[in-house]
């Protein structure tokens, strides 16, 4: 199985010391529950909004997913959308429900297609703007019948995750965060189901 | 400083049970030696020839390296195209050597770059290839003034990096393997002068 894990900084890792962020951790859990064979391809860009992922998604996936084998995708963006480094959100929602939309019709007339929600942030303007994503594209993934994991409630409610922000950058948290982000999607019934 | 790893499955860190391969191991080491925020991608695929990477290694490294800082490259490749699927080189010596200055004198050009050196392979006319490529490579580092780390010669004489291979597929050791090739490059002067 071929698993390109495409999205943003929390996708990549940023300021993980381990630096493979969730998608790595996650197919290492894999291994112990999954005969199959899996290469991961993680494909995280720092700061890359929903239309940064739009444009580039199709080419990068296709340099590396062979036409006849079992090849799937997952997706997390939004918290580059909703940071706000000039004081308001870089993609505002409407239209980033709407590159979501455009990324994700695309894509699931293409492959399998998993969908993770955006992360909570330390700063309330940045945290109302992904909780607002999160909704928003929940929502649109209803509509559009993918699965979508909500992490933005489960983390909210994690002492350590928020703990981790702020003593980093506000939006990246460390090992553990990264660990418990894993942790959720290798319990998600979505995910289970791709490696049996 | 921003770092793209470029290259093939060797740099992805296939059959890696930790999905991180050498470059994610090398990141983590440096973590311990240098002040520098490290973003790192990994931009191995699978299978990946000279000719792919050439096509390919412009724009998802611009993508990725903001421009107004210090952005880097590490190259490494050749095990594709001297592996012989149908019983002779995906790529010619020649052609490859020709291929990997088309793609080192450009990236010279744009940034700082290094360049590591194919690894062994199990069979012995694999093995053969890379052993070939890396002297060609070698002597067109030279000519290019690039630092090139010759890991083919250490690699070979080493028990444990030949016997993963073996218990492998023949061309991608495991944890340990990929662990010895990022120590490799950790001790590399040239590499640790980037962290300074």
């Amino acid at each position: 199985m071929h698993v390109c894990f495409i999205g943003d900084s929390l996708v990549l890792g940023t300021h993980d010391p381990e630096f493979c962020g969730w998608p790595g951790r996650l197919a290492a859990m894999a291994l112990a529950v999954t005969d199959k064979e899996l290469n991961v391809y993680n494909l995280g860009i720092r700061a890359n909004r929903t239309n940064d992922i739009l444009e580039r998604w199709p080419t990068e996936t296709a340099r590396r997913l062979p036409q006849d084998q079992d090849c799937r995708l997952v997706f997390s963006f939004g918290g580059a959308d909703a940071s706000r480094p000039e004081g308001y959100p870089r993609v505002d929602a409407a239209t980033s429900v709407s590159n979501a939309r455009l990324i994700m019709q695309a894509a699931q007339a293409q492959y399998p297609v998993l969908w993770i929600g955006p992360t909570p942030m330390h700063k309330p303007e940045h945290n109302q703007g992904t909780a607002a994503l999160n909704q928003g594209y929940a929502r649109l993934a209803r509509e559009l019948d993918i699965s979508y994991l909500d992490v933005f409630t489960p983390l909210s409610a994690s002492h350590v995750y928020l703990e981790e922000l702020q003593a980093g950058d506000g939006a990246h948290p460390g090992a553990t965060g990264y660990r418990l982000i894993a942790e959720l999607v290798a319990g998600w019934d979505a995910w289970r189901a791709w490696l049996r």
